[in-house]
Parts: C-alpha cells; structure tokens; sequence
C-alpha cells in the first residue's frame, strides 16, 4: 500500500502514519520527495487492515492499494488455465469454445424439449431453462420453480444435454443441484455473498455472471468468495454493463474476455443475448466473444419468440441458432478450439 | 402500448401485429401516417403478456410503454404522502426531517454504546449499525452477526434510539426483525427478490437501498415487491450510483429525489456517507439532500474512524456529526421539517 | 411523435395539445383510453417544432418520437452500403477490411518514415499520425503542426500508403485537407458542430470518431451535419466509451458496429487501440471487430513505444502488429473481405 | 510517480526501469517487497516525461501517479478563493451567490427584453441568452448570430444584467467578447482545447462547463488551459454527466460542487436547467446547489416554454422563477452569502 501524504503534512502527522502502519503488523518505507512524502507500507493489504483506515488520518491526501484483493481466482497460486469437466466430453476452458443455449424461462415440458432437440441438433452441448426467474416486476413470470427443474432433467435425459439453470437464493442450491450441471448466479446476485458461499459449499460448476454495475475486478472477488467455500468449479460470464448507451439493453464489455483471461485462470464465456437484448445482435456479439478469446457462449434460443414468456426479444430461432454455429464452427477451427 | 411499424410494413404484417394485439386480450387502434405505422395496443401492460413479446415480430420497429410498470409505490391508488410511524414520536415521511446515524458496523459493546450516546444527544433517533456485513472480499470483516444485533438491542434500551440494520439473506430476516426497528436492504440486494419478498411478509419498516446500476423506476419496482407482500413500511433511499466519475466513491444522484417524490408517495432518504465516501462531504451532501427535499439522511459516524473495521473514511466523528445537525436543525426549521 | 397525458388530464388540456399539433402543422390522432389519454401527432418532427416544446404543456406526462432523427445518415435514401475510394485501390466500406496504423503522434521524419515502411510491409494501406494533438494537458506536447504534416506527405510518396490526420479547429481545415487523405475528428470533437461543418464543405474523406459520451444516435447526427453540407464521405469509428470500468482506458462497446450497420450505409471501423488503452489489447479488439462486422481498424504502431511522446501504452511494436496482420488476413479470408 | 514491478519482474527489468527514470531527470526510489517491487519516481511529473511511457515497459505492472496535473487551477500557488469581479458591484465567488438567468436561445429582441425585465426584477444579476447554439441536428434552429448578441447588448443597457453567451468556435471568440461579459463554453466543447486556449487570449470572465463525460480533474486540467494562457477569470459549472438514468435528462453530480471546492480557488456554479431537464426539477436542484457550497446557478427561464426553440421543457415561467429566488434569499442568508 502507497499511502500519499498532503503538501505540507507536519512531522507529527508523517509520524503518526508510521505508527499506525507498525501498528497493524506493516513494514514503513517513506519517500520523502520535494513536494510531497510518500509511504510505503509493506504487508499483506488481503489481511484485515485495509487500505481505507488509513485515508481518514489527518495529513494524509491518498491511499493506493498495491496488491490485487484476490488470491484464488488470480495467477499467483495457479497458472495453468482452469478446465472444467462436467463428464461424457462437455468441457469448459482452454481449448474449447462451449456453446449453452436454450430459452429463458422453462415455460413447458413441450415447449423445452423441443428446443433441447432443436440446440442438440446444432452442436451446443448444455442446455439452458430457467426455473426460478427473477423479474424485475413482482407481476411478471416467476418461473415453474420445481416443476421447471424436472422438466429440464428429463430433456437431459432425452438429449444428453449438460443442463445450466439459475438459482436465487441460498434455500434453494441444494434443490437445484441436485437437477442441474450448472448453478447460474445471475446479474443482480454477483455480489450476494450470503448466496455466493452456499454454492461455494456444492462442488456443482458455477456460472458466475457479472452484475451490470460490477467491475472485473468485484467480479473475480465474487468469484473468490466461492472459491474460498471450496469449490473450484467457477465460470466467469460477461453479459454486459449498464451505461448511457440506449440502443442495446447493455453494452458488452469486450475487452473484459482478454483483461479477465489475462488476470484469472478461470473459464469465461460471454451472454450475447442478455449484452445486446436483441436477437439479430447474437451472431455479430458471439462471433467477436470466440474471436476476443472467450471460452464459449450462453445463448438464448426459442422456438415461438414472440410467444415467450420472457426474453422473447433477444432469442434466436432454431434456424437461426443454426446458422449461427455453422461460423462458430468455422471460427474455431482457426482459433484451434472444439466446439 | 404503442407498437411503432417498420417503413414499408407489409399489410401481413401489421394484421398479424393486430391478431396478436387481440389474442393477449388488448385494443389495437392503428395510426396510418405517411412513413410509417404505429400502432396504439390498448389494456393492462403490467398484465404477463409483455411489450417486448410485440418486438420479436416481422416487420415491427420499436415497442413503447404507456403505463408506468408499479402500481402500489406511485401515487394512482395512494396520493397522501405515506409516513411511517416508528413509536415514541418517531416518524419518517413529509413533514419531519429523521436523522440515522451511527458506525458502519457494530464492533463492541464499548464501541456501539459510546457512538450511540453520542448520536442520541446530538439529535439523532435511529441508530445504525451493521451486525451482517455485506463485503466485497470474503476475507474482510463479516459482522458479529446476532452477537451484533444483542448490541444494537441494548443501545437502544439505553438511548431510547429506533435501529436500523442490514440483513442480507432471507433466512436472517426474522432473527433481524426480533431485534430492530427498520430492515434494511442494502445497495448489492436491490433486486435480490427472494429477500424482498421475506421482507416484504414482515410489518417491519423496511429502508431499501438504490443500487449502483438501478434505475429509478427499477428502485419502484422493488419496492413494489415489499408492498405487495402486504408490508406498506417502506422508505426509499439514494445512496449514490456508479458513474465514470472516480473523485467519490458514487455518484450522489440529488435529482432522484425530487423524481420520486413526484412518482411515489413513499418517504424518501439519502446516505451521504456512501455516496459521496468521504466524511467532509457529508456535510454538503446531507444539506442538499434536505434541500432536495428529502425526508431524511443516514449518516455513519464512528469515535474512532482510523481504526473502524469498515468504511472508516466516510465517517464523521462524533464532534463533526454535532456540527452537521447543528446546521441541519436550522435547515429543517425553514423547510418547516421536524427534525 | 406520441404525446402521452397524464391520468385525469381535463378535456381543456387535451385540447390544448391538439390546437398545439395542428399550430405547428401536424396532424393529431387521439386514442382514448381507459387510463390515458394518447395523442399521435403525424408530421416530420424533425422540422422546428421539436417534441420537447409539448413537453411543458400542462397535463402532458411524457412525449415519444417516432421518426429517426437523422435522414442522409440513414438507409431511407440510401439502401446500398457506401464505400469510400480513396484513389490506387484503397476502398473503405462493404467488402474491405482496411487497416489504418502508425503512430499517435509524428513525432520526427526519422521516426515517421521507418514505422511507415514498417506498417506499409505488413499490409496496411493507411498510414495515421498526429500533427495536431488534442491533449488533455496543456503543459503535454502538442504536436508538430504543419511540419508535421510534411512528414506525413513525405512518408505517403515514399510508401503510397494513404494518409489520415486529426484536425481539431476550423481554421486548420484546409492546411490539413492538402496533405493528407482523411482528416479524422476525434473524440472530443465529435459534437464541435464547427468543425463539423468544416470539414463537411471539403470533399475529403472524414474519419469520424464517437465521443467518449456520444450515444450511437448522436453520432450518426454529427454523420448528419458532415452529409448535409455536402460531403459524402463518411467513415464512423466506435473507439470506446466511458464507463465505470477503470481496468481498461474506455469500454468497447462492440455491438455499435453491427447497431451501426443496421441504421446507416456509411462505413464503420474500430480503434482498438483508444479503446483498450493497452496493447495486449489490440489484437483480441481487432479481431472482435473483424468477426462483429466492422469495415477496418486504425491502430497505434511505434517503433519505441516507451519513448512515444503520447500512447505508448497502447502501441503495437511492429513486430506484434505484424502478428496481427497475419490473424486479421486469414479472418478476412473467412469473411470475404479484402484487406 | 510510484512504478509497481510485476510479480518476478527481473533484476534487468528493475533495472531498466531504474534507467529510463534517470534518463528522464527523475529521481528513483525502490521498494523491496515480498511479494512485489515498487518503484518511486521523484520528479515533476507534470513535465513532458509522462507516467503512461513507463507502462509499456517490460515487467512494469501499473503506474501511478501522485501529483496532480493541474498547477494554476490548484491551491498550491493560489489559497484564498478567486473572486471575479464583472463590475457594479456583481461578483462571483466566495460570499456570493449569483444567479444568471435568461432564456436557452435569443429568439427575438421582444422576447429577449421581455425575460431580461422579469428576472432583472426578481433578482438576477447576469442575463443569458445563447446566439451560437451548439444543436445535436444540423436541422434545428442554430441562433441568430450576430442579431442575438445584438439583442443582448440592448438588453444590458436597458436593464444594467451583465450577459453570458455561448462561444462555439475560436474565430467567434473576439466578436462575443466585444459584445458579452462571460464567454461560456458549452458542455460539448469542454475539450475543445483550440477554443479554450482562445477564450484564454481575452481577459473575459469564462463560464466553463462540464461535459457529460468530463471527469472533475480533466476540467480542472481545461480549466488549466484558459488560465495558463494568462486569463484567470474562469467560472466552473457541473450541469450534470451522462449516466445510465434516463428519468432526469443529466445526472447532476452534486458532489462535484464541494470536491472542486476542495481542489480549486475558482468559483463553481450550477446548471440545474440543463442537469435535470425538466422545469420542476429546477427549484430542488438550485437549493441543492446553495446548500453543497455552490457560487451561484445558470438557470433558463422563458415567458412562453412552449413554444421555445430549444430547451423549453427545462424552462422555468417567470412565476416560478420569482418563487425560486425569495427561497434562494432565505437560504443565502442563512449561508451569509449575498445574492
């Protein structure tokens, strides 16, 4: 930690900077330039004594954090990039560009295997459905809750398919693991902590998505609460951010594939349907998420869009999810992934 | 809802628009302008069949709501300004001007005691204080949990102070309710809809928090939540939005203010100490909160901030938290609040 | 335009609003419904009377546009994609990926020529390089200025590559425009209606870029006043936005391009390099712009990047940027585009 | 500057490092930690050896800078408050709250004269009125040019108001100043550096406004501009930034009011007009304003917002401005600031 002090900060304040850093078991190092003095304090900013107590001490202008606040999802422990293995050959990670699709809400055993068929047929090899929907409207769709967790089980049991589905609160993990390949956290629970470390005490895979308003990195730290439960079965999950920009539901923060690759061993995928809100937008935001390095995609598909009970907007007919992994297909081929 | 068609819809099209406008039980009354068509769709959209369904068809361009999505938080059914009435002569709503205030979180008996007489005699009639801390790392401090909450309980025997704390998961929301006055739902579970909901079967008050990426109307739309459950007690609280801007911690939205005291006839406070993240602006903050019209501010105050186990930099000592009510006493007087 | 009424607007309001339609020429068209009342008003609204002026009449709640405020910009007149000829077969649009590099600023002929011939061999076919520099700083380096411009030319007769260029004030227009082949407005001049203009009088290509706060409708209207005086010749580039995000310099906000494509006939390209602020995020952006649909890229190339009076941060070594030429050709394969 | 090494960045690394400081005229000062190496750079960073030079070099993870960029802006050379004096006793700055007020655009010398009487009377002491208007759409009404600031000038002598107009290119610089006493700079131009180093030539009071994307240190670093060409008569105005709340047509950062306070000597006032867009949001957001610390508001104001050529929704009738300014009198009073 660099701790600035103010021009003109006086011997008794630089000092008792210095006490506090001894204080909470740092080591100091002062600069002491023309304008202004800088300190050093040299310990582990991870430990309880953060960075922040020492921005209130009278002299002081600014603390700047040296050490990233992860440890688990960062490089430093583990290299080697993490692959997930959800068995029969469905793996998430380096080398592979996985494809999850299917429709938002599970709304019927037909309409659900229908689409599972129709993904199957394609090449994805996980299949969403959400069985516990949070809406933004208490009036809206709440999901088939237990109902919509069978119906997904039995279209794996049809297809094969690996199955991914969200989960809203703590009480409900267990119910969901016990059907699902998949934990989803989605966008509004990235930092609901109480319910980030009950999926960390399943070893289930975690699809961890990013909240509209989470930077990466409170991203990886969500993913470190998990981690730190024990399980290290994490998927990262750019779905856009929330900005000024009206003309796509989110924006799809790009960049956040290679700067998340380049700081976490992690597998990250991206969702181009909820990022752009619009289906004609999937095929150009899937294609640049394999061409920026992302492990996969999770993409809405729907056989009657403008029947949907949700999300109808963004889905992908089935012949239209198609032609989109025809070219991911392709596109692979060249990154050297499977699909 | 207005259904704004492509140019050069094709007759099919817009009839097929209309079919569906009729099948979900809507009016239609289109409008043949010389570019385009539009389409008035006429009926409950807060009813499940959602505007965006209209989007995924052939041929239609944009979809617009008409209705505001809330119905119990805006002013239709309930015009009066709702006052929420804690006992003892404590009330939030038009008319009075409530102070909250207290440490991030409870650290010791010794520490909540001292901060709450202090606050007492200043002029404050809530305390907070957190027992259940919501932290962006799983390494840093979590709370003392229903040791903290026995705490909380004893300052208030003592002081006479209402209480406010945080409770971030809906298995702790009884444990909360037997021990506090007001549950709050803080920023990251603004839309964690499960908690709403269990907040939401209680009759406590309920303080919920703005997230950082929600919109005005989104913070309604959770409040509907809570009223819907049959918990009429809920005050609304600004707490500062994410923006690019990185002087403060958030952005303090002030405008929220006087926007959803236009929309809703809920109570309306502001947290100056999170939005603004640093103790001297609370001061500014907490007077233009009061100008804005607000119903009220909570403040974090702590004997010692340079040794406060969270969020020691946005708090006031308790000398500066005197001075603030001091200025805020006489604000209130010419706004003809009580305070 | 929709004019929405406020609930319970009297009968005297709602006529005011139709007196007002018809004050300003347009045609009005009522639906009545059980709740609102909701005013069509069919007429070009992007004549004078703008929609906002209905905003303030007493009883309305809301006005909506319909018509898209842009009319050269969009496809209405224009189906066809455009593609800009700058002379020798460099072509910018519809069945090109064209690659603009060089460095931020020129910075000595030295150092100009030898990156020149550098990019030149690698297959770019647009040499860029600062002679005006816009810096946040007045006390940074400002640029060489006309000798500057020299250089460029010099480097364009030595290599034939062409030549882009920021200007940054009306009166800089012509020198400009008699040296180089695009003049570029960059991010913050993007709504310097002024310059604008200017540039619009000459007949020079123009690279127009997005502000960091430009939505994509405004900037398809700062297209609109370049078109509008005459020059067609429109090149739009997405170069980030600004968000909360601080881990990379701005946020990509990739389905611009295809959202871009969708509305507009000009050609749209990307600048990887602005957008990340990095290098080693060159390459992923480039290629996610390639796969999302965009026409080319312009990107930072320095031969000493640690030296670069500005951007070295985010300037490819020309050995990288040899790399990514390689990608881009094979992806463009793919695409069927020439590069 | 403070050089934060990689994790197992090499002694040559380091010791590269360690070269370009000194070759650089800086001087270095290592920290040796456990788990990483920081790297103190002594010198005035301000200087043309800027910061983002060192990121580009091997085994260097992140730079950070200490001082800030701005020196005449700031408080080091200049302590007490800068107070502009535009003669008969109007004033802006520390124990002043100004109120300029006035139509968004000089429409006619009827109109103009008209609203120059009505807040004349009410207490206004600086009369705007734009005759260059910056317009999103080449279409819309751009102001009458040298006609309008003719108009201005007759309602000065008519009423003693000093006038505010905006200047939206360098050449139109001379002719406002012969005829306004404060050039604004509109929130599209704030990095307009060419127009800023021009209004810096006049010795004129400059309104400089905050773009929607601007951050407060990058004004302050235009700000730098226009004092560092030898004009030390600058005004700030937060007039709000772009966020992803769409209720209010700006987010005003409220916050911004006591921050530059904080880091400058230069007076700030607000634009609640164009912060909120809307007319009832004015009187919240100017008490607002007062209370945080601002130095005085821009406010539109408009006999007939109807039929406004521009901004008439965010236009206050001349009633409602007079109801504004008996409470902004109460509440300077209170402040000890006269109006």
């Amino acid at each position: 930690m660099i701790i600035v002090m103010k021009d003109g900060a006086t011997k008794e304040q630089i000092q008792h900077v210095l006490d506090r850093i001894h204080a909470v078991g740092y080591k100091s190092h002062p600069i002491y330039g023309t304008d202004k003095t800088v300190i050093g304090a040299i310990g582990d900013e991870r430990s309880r004594a953060n960075p922040e107590q020492f921005q209130t001490i009278d002299g002081v202008e600014d603390v700047m954090r040296i050490l990233k606040p992860f440890k688990l999802a960062g490089k430093e422990l583990r290299k080697a990039p993490s692959v997930i293995d959800l068995g029969d050959g469905v793996k998430i990670g380096e080398g592979y560009f996985t494809v999850m699709a299917g429709p938002c809400s599970v709304e019927s055993e037909k309409q659900l295997l229908e689409i599972a068929h129709e993904v199957k047929k394609c090449g994805a090899t996980v299949l969403r459905g959400g069985a516990f929907k949070p809406r933004t409207s208490p009036y809206a769709f709440q999901g088939l809750e237990e109902e919509g967790l069978k119906i997904l089980a039995k279209a794996r049991s049809e297809t094969g398919l690996k199955l991914v589905t969200e989960v809203i609160q703590p009480k409900d993990v267990e119910l969901c693991a016990n059907y699902v390949d998949i934990l989803q956290i989605g966008a509004r629970n990235t930092q609901n902590f109480a319910l980030l470390r009950e999926v960390g005490k399943t070893k289930k895979a975690v699809l961890l998505k990013r909240g509209m308003a989470t930077t990466i990195q409170e991203l990886l730290m969500s993913a470190e609460y998990i981690l730190s439960e024990g399980n290290p079965n994490v998927i990262l999950c750019e779905r856009g951010i929330r900005t000024f920009e009206t003309a796509t539901r989110n924006t799809m923060d790009i960049a956040a594939v290679p700067v998340l690759k380049k700081l976490t061993h992690l597998p990250v995928i991206t969702d181009p349907s909820h990022a752009g809100g619009s289906w004609d937008l999937v095929k150009p935001l899937s294609k640049a998420s394999l061409s920026a390095g992302a492990d996969g995609v999770i993409v809405e598909v729907h056989n009657k869009p403008e029947e949907a009970m949700s999300d109808g907007a963004q889905s992908l007919k089935p012949s239209k999810f198609a032609d989109l992994m025809q070219v991911l297909k392709k596109m692979a081929e060249i990154e050297g992934k499977k699909i």
